[in-house]
């Protein structure tokens, strides 16, 4: 088991990360600050591991909540369902929320206990590559909208994050592809070795290979853990960590929240980013080449689909979160490796970005 | 004008109370962190301030949204009406949410503000006295459940405070009683030459002696910003401003949101704490006394209603945010001026005090 710590003074927390962590209730015993508990997890997550999860807990109260799987189901109506649960399980202030799934049970469960009077505890317990890589860390929690995705939420750091690698084998290969398109995000922003390693590895990772599974986990997180400790409320650098979100949020929405996964949104999103770099003379193109190439190996979509018109992407984009003002602002690439958050966005070189890759 | 400060580090503001604040536009123009304002108001306050309060932003993009008037609208649903809104007109996350109104507007808004994009700036500018004096300081922010109140919330703080005490004139007798509450509260817990002087000085609060009521919400504010200073985040002394709220929350969950006003609850609540109190030996008697006669004299109900069962009351304040590991945790008063939180309560002596104050 590798352990590595987000460092937020007060805050701060670890994140274990090793096969067979589900079971171990000593990692998680610890971070209780009171003896009751309610796991949320969803009807495709709950089946393999619920039971698992819940006798880490002997002594405390354990109720569940099971959720509906599926990016349509993050919504304040689900997030409701949980504040039900806990009020007529009577639980206090010293209750602690274990999100047991993907990233939309770790963000809905974390929003729940972000707001269940004033903010308790939780602890996340991801199943999905993606949310192993990326939404489980840094305490991002919160529901979608029908105009614009996250727009509902908090920042509420877990207790702890348990990553348990043999839950990757139960992960289906779409899911394991989408999380994939976040590993190579990190490489994309700030960690050119990292990149190369996943094009020498890539294969490996596809074929799941427990130890390059855990590597690339690791290396993910270490980032991930990086940037939140430098800038937790994004201030600043964290919105690097949005490369391809903007484009990507407005595939989510524009096709319907559960259409395309996150992850496939993102892939996307990020090769657009790249194109549109190249076009603000900021990018060499042989990147582009490259990106793609990675991304194809990887399983993910680079195109994106016909339905998302340059305007419904412009609509769609204008409530991004990253909007200044009216200000539409971008992370582009200057190298891989090397992301920029601008605000200095053609809007000509946009549209063609978007019409180069629309599928025909 | 007088103007306190919350001392909170960073997240420090303002409080400025007078008469005609309301239009005064270099109190909040300097607070907003953009150019988008959302007004929050609701149908018996906009008619009369709102266009007096849009007018203090004129080179703002100022949208509003008026909500039905009622605590049984504190709901999450009313808060997905704000979202809507915000989303519809493009509100990003440099907009500002301006919360006008009374204690239910100003809890929504400021929850509102805590979510939206995670997290949004916010201005109070209360119009009740029960806003002025308690609900608009401190940043507590929230909405009920039908399980529950204040369940779903979020520790947000404004980013300053507006209190026209002209407000008042329009403000009916009930809601100006159930304000008196809270003002009576401060004395009770921490400010005994506060209640002594509330005692000289009732009758010209209830006949609206515009020196007396500032004098009154300087006074309360004094004392709230002080113990929010002290303990942000409801860790230790903040508890003691919930003195008679368990008891109040209970009778207003159990007679249905909106059919008792919170500071009709509170009045009685306080009362049944400080015979609580008596009843575990920590009060002298002749306090109670003192205590329903400034009640009464303020218009406030020193009686439970019969409805209100002791099984009622105890199923209702099992789910009150301070119990803590299943113990029932209440504040109660050693004098006039000194109030102490304790989970040391006798079950007997609790009931004996409901069905001491309930209503034939």
């Amino acid at each position: 088991m590798i352990t590595l710590q987000v460092d937020l003074g007060e805050r701060s927390y670890p994140i274990h990360i090793g096969p067979d962590l589900i079971g171990r209730a000593e990692l998680v015993l610890s971070r209780l600050p009171g003896s009751q508990v309610l796991i949320v997890s969803n009807e495709t997550v709950a089946p393999l591991y619920l039971d698992r999860v819940a006798a880490m807990f002997p002594d405390q109260q354990v109720d569940t909540v099971i959720l509906p799987d599926g990016e349509e189901f993050k919504t304040l109506e689900t997030t409701q369902r949980i504040f039900d649960a806990l009020l007529a399980q009577r639980h206090n202030r010293t209750t602690t929320l274990v999100a047991l799934g993907g990233g939309v049970v770790g963000d809905i469960c974390g929003f729940a206990a972000a707001c269940y009077q004033r903010g308790v505890a939780f602890i996340q317990v991801p199943t999905t590559l993606l949310a192993q890589v990326d939404s489980s860390v840094g305490g991002k929690t919160g529901v979608n909208h029908p105009l614009g995705k996250n727009m509902i939420g908090a920042f509420h750091q877990p207790r702890c994050v348990i990553i348990d690698t043999r839950t990757l084998d139960t992960l289906d290969d779409r899911q394991l592809s989408a999380g994939l398109a976040e590993v190579i995000k990190y490489g994309l922003i700030r960690d050119a070795g990292f990149f190369a390693w996943l094009e020498e590895n890539l294969e490996r990772l596809r074929a799941r290979d427990q130890s390059a599974l855990a590597e690339a986990i690791e290396r993910s997180c270490r980032n991930k853990a990086e940037v939140v400790a430098a800038d937790e409320y994004e201030a600043g650098c964290r919105a690097l960590l949005n490369l391809g979100h903007t484009f990507g949020h407005a595939i989510e929405a524009g096709m319907g929240y559960g259409t395309w996964l996150h992850g496939e949104a993102v892939a996307a999103g990020m090769l657009l980013a790249a194109d549109l770099s190249v076009r603000q003379g900021l990018l060499d193109p042989d990147a582009v080449a490259r990106i793609r190439s990675l991304l194809e190996r990887a399983g993910l979509p680079v195109r994106v689909p016909a339905l998302m018109t340059v305007d419904r992407f412009l609509e769609l984009m204008a409530v991004d979160k990253k909007v200044l003002d009216g200000r539409l602002r971008l992370v582009l690439l200057r190298a891989i490796g090397d992301a920029v958050v601008t605000s200095e966005v053609n809007p000509d070189h946009l549209v063609a970005t978007i019409e180069a890759w629309r599928a025909a």
